[in-house]
């Protein structure tokens, strides 16, 4: 199915890739100096585009299920979904007017004015309709179905509006003057044959294609189902995305910390970065280091998720359960780049739910979402781009050092320039992946490529821009 | 309050403005032939400029409110938020290694490696720690807090890791392994004074300013909040915006219509649109054209409401019930645009909600929402942005005829063109206000200004970008 690819950018952070792509085919760019090297899966230094790759090759889109318009909103449809019946299903006015026969007010001028009798009135909704006859008229309102033996519509403006006064600006409500819809209206222009008058099927005609599969459902294309009837449609939905945090030093935010011990914020920031990646997600917070612990938290979330994200736990140290407690069904590697090089990601339990196991700093776990987890969420969408937008920036100082064979993210400012001009970055903060403070002051990723160990101020890089 | 200010875009389809500011205040651009002609009050046509003015003037961001964090995301800080405890609380390990005593290791090589005794680990989260003497390491994981007498972490890849044998690439798990936190490691280089080690204080400092007023709480800021301890903070909430749309003709989709009826669409797509602004919105559904029905119905409403979104029943018909219900509280009148020219505003009930009544036709009722309710909703919300981005454009097509004096806003496909050029954007459909079908092809809003009657193909105009 075409909503299915995964388009990348056009100077996507990783490599372009599709969905169902083998692993480690081509990418172009972006393959790390260390990447495949030959030696062994377990020492492998994976580079950013294949690492992503092939994550990106083991998943697929959800499945998709019938969902009420509005609970469609932003997600991709799946059908080609045709007209039923043609839009407007009927004749009918585009102004508040009356309805006429052409022949009767070919002569009508503000000078001599053509006295037609008012039949009645054709609200919007009626069902019966009066029929015009010559010399006739029917009080018509915008939306209202043209009624027989009429064949234009003179604007209220272009008339007297029955009052017998000069040249109208309105109806008065039926409700306050009833008359209006009896008794004689001067008309003072001459109306052309169907002028005013919306044809039936001039929207759209009944077996048209309204919207084609892959269409992402915004505001306009729901109101175009609803214009057509259609109360529920088939879209993939958003997946459930489960967040979770490891460390046995994690503090709830709002508690008081014991020595040694932090503030969660992992658990927020991802949580809220897959919510801005389309994903419904759930905070499952914070799990001790404990591997037996982890394990159960996590098949205990199996059940409603579409993907989980934990963070933390996947280094080389003595206690990192993520490792511990996964390592049959994740595969736990190191990527060539700065900060997160440590990786893990796998499908685990009977449905085989992706999991993606993110270093624990909180640098290194937002850039890991950023560059892996958001491709993966708008892929499951079936979204047509999955990747955020990279752009050219000349760097505004100097970066002194990063370190070669390795991709670096670095926090940045960006600034759009003029037409015809790459924006400005600045280097906000330094590479530390603990450095929360700077990252939330930056609004893209400087990204200094493997071969690149030091930028000089007024050097063009690539920035990947976060909102 | 400086988060308060709502800033024009460069083009905005109507004009600067700021809420507070007079009504009719100079705009610079944007005023429409006609507007503002010494008319009265009740025939002047205003321009889309002074009629964005006046709706702006009168709207005031809502009041703050305490929310969890991931309850904040998207909205705007309004207290400047400083670190109560410096980050990180402690100094601490940046790797999975041995923290040492710098002098001990001062002679350490690969040929010469210097042996220490382990006196214990160090895991994060450990509250006491053991302290490391001459002659003496401590295992210890990355965020660990550094123990009293070490001075520098030399990572576990410069030692033999516990094991006797060659440099380590990793910690085997304590569960497994737990003689790993005793014994003898074998160090193979040299570590500087704080080599490793993340220094208190070196992400943020006590009574740093972390944030300022007027952030917009996206993830990394919600991680910054989390990170010092924030569980709740003071924002303004999201507006909750109530949609109705009015016309006997409405039929619920998914249901048949009998003749003469169409089914609603704009209050599905207005609420889809006013959740794409921003509000969480809350579709109350179509109602038939009685005036005290519909009253009612408002009333009931505003329990509930931020601000109400009413189509239809707007113009000069004689069932024009919005107008006939609410005309004491709201004002209607015509603007210079084309679609839209009917629009209603005011403010009802005893906390004086902003409603805004806005023709029925599917286009216009959605064209004035992104011109005056978008806008609306996002300086409620407090935003810094409250217009779309507009872009100047050539025109791929000829458009035949924009009336003089309205500001035309014809549904266009733009796209981007590469760097110093300006995109190209293409008429969808023609300029009836009841062609949902191209409205749904769109991602763009072509301005044809109040002067302009034709645009030759290959000219530039503004655009107004839809996503």
């Amino acid at each position: 199915m075409s909503s299915t690819a995964a388009k990348a950018a056009d100077h996507g952070p990783g490599a372009s890739h599709r969905p169902g792509r083998d692993h480690g085919a081509p990418g172009g760019h972006g393959s790390g100096g260390s990447g495949g090297s030959g030696r062994g899966t377990r020492d492998r230094l994976w580079s950013v585009a294949d690492h992503l790759d092939d994550i990106l090759g083991k998943i697929r889109p959800l499945e998709p299920i019938e969902l009420r318009l509005l609970e469609a909103q932003g997600c991709v449809l799946v059908e080609d979904v045709t007209v039923p019946v043609a839009l407007p299903p009927f004749d009918n006015s585009s102004m508040d007017g009356y309805a006429v026969r052409t022949a009767d007010v070919a002569g009508a001028s503000g000078k001599s004015p053509v006295t037609l009798t008012v039949i009645g009135d054709v609200a919007a909704g009626s069902g019966e309709l009066p029929e015009v006859g010559p010399g006739e008229a029917a009080r018509i309102m915008t939306g209202a179905p043209l009624p027989p033996g009429a064949e234009a519509v003179v604007p209220v403006e272009w008339t007297d509006g029955g009052t017998g006064r000069g040249p109208a600006t309105g109806m008065r409500a039926h409700s306050a003057a009833p008359e209006g819809a009896t008794g004689e209206v001067r008309v003072h222009r001459p109306a052309a044959a169907r002028q005013h008058v919306r044809a039936r099927g001039s929207d759209v005609t009944a077996g048209e294609l309204a919207l084609r599969a892959g269409t992402v459902l915004g505001p306009p294309q729901i109101g175009l189902l609803a214009a057509i009837g259609r109360a529920t449609v088939a879209v993939r939905p958003r997946p459930r995305v489960v967040v979770m945090s490891t460390g046995s030093e994690l503090v709830q935010p709002g508690e008081p910390l014991a020595p040694g011990r932090i503030h969660d914020s992992n658990s927020f920031q991802l949580t809220a970065a897959a919510r801005d990646a389309g994903a419904i997600a759930y905070r499952a917070g914070a799990v001790a280091d404990d591997a037996a612990t982890f394990r159960s938290a996590v098949e205990d979330q199996l059940i409603r998720a579409d993907a989980i994200v934990t963070s933390g736990g996947v280094s080389v140290g003595a206690y990192d359960v993520v490792k511990e407690a996964l390592g049959g069904d994740v595969e736990f590697r190191r990527v060539a780049m700065q900060p997160g090089k440590p990786q893990g990601f796998g499908r685990i339990g009977p449905d085989r739910v992706p999991l993606l196991a993110l270093p624990g700093n909180p640098v290194s776990s937002y850039v890991s979402f950023e560059l892996f987890v958001r491709p993966v969420i708008r892929t499951l969408m079936g979204l047509p781009d999955v990747h955020r937008t990279t752009r050219r920036a000349v760097c505004a100082e100097a970066v002194g050092s990063s370190p070669e064979g390795r991709r670096q993210f670095l926090r940045g400012r960006y600034e759009p320039a003029g037409p015809g001009e790459p924006g400005t970055v600045t280097p906000v903060g330094g590479a530390g992946s603990h450095l929360v403070g700077a990252l939330a002051r930056a609004n893209a990723l400087i990204v200094v490529d493997e071969a690149t160990t030091e930028v000089a101020a007024g050097t063009e890089v690539d920035v990947v821009l976060l909102t």
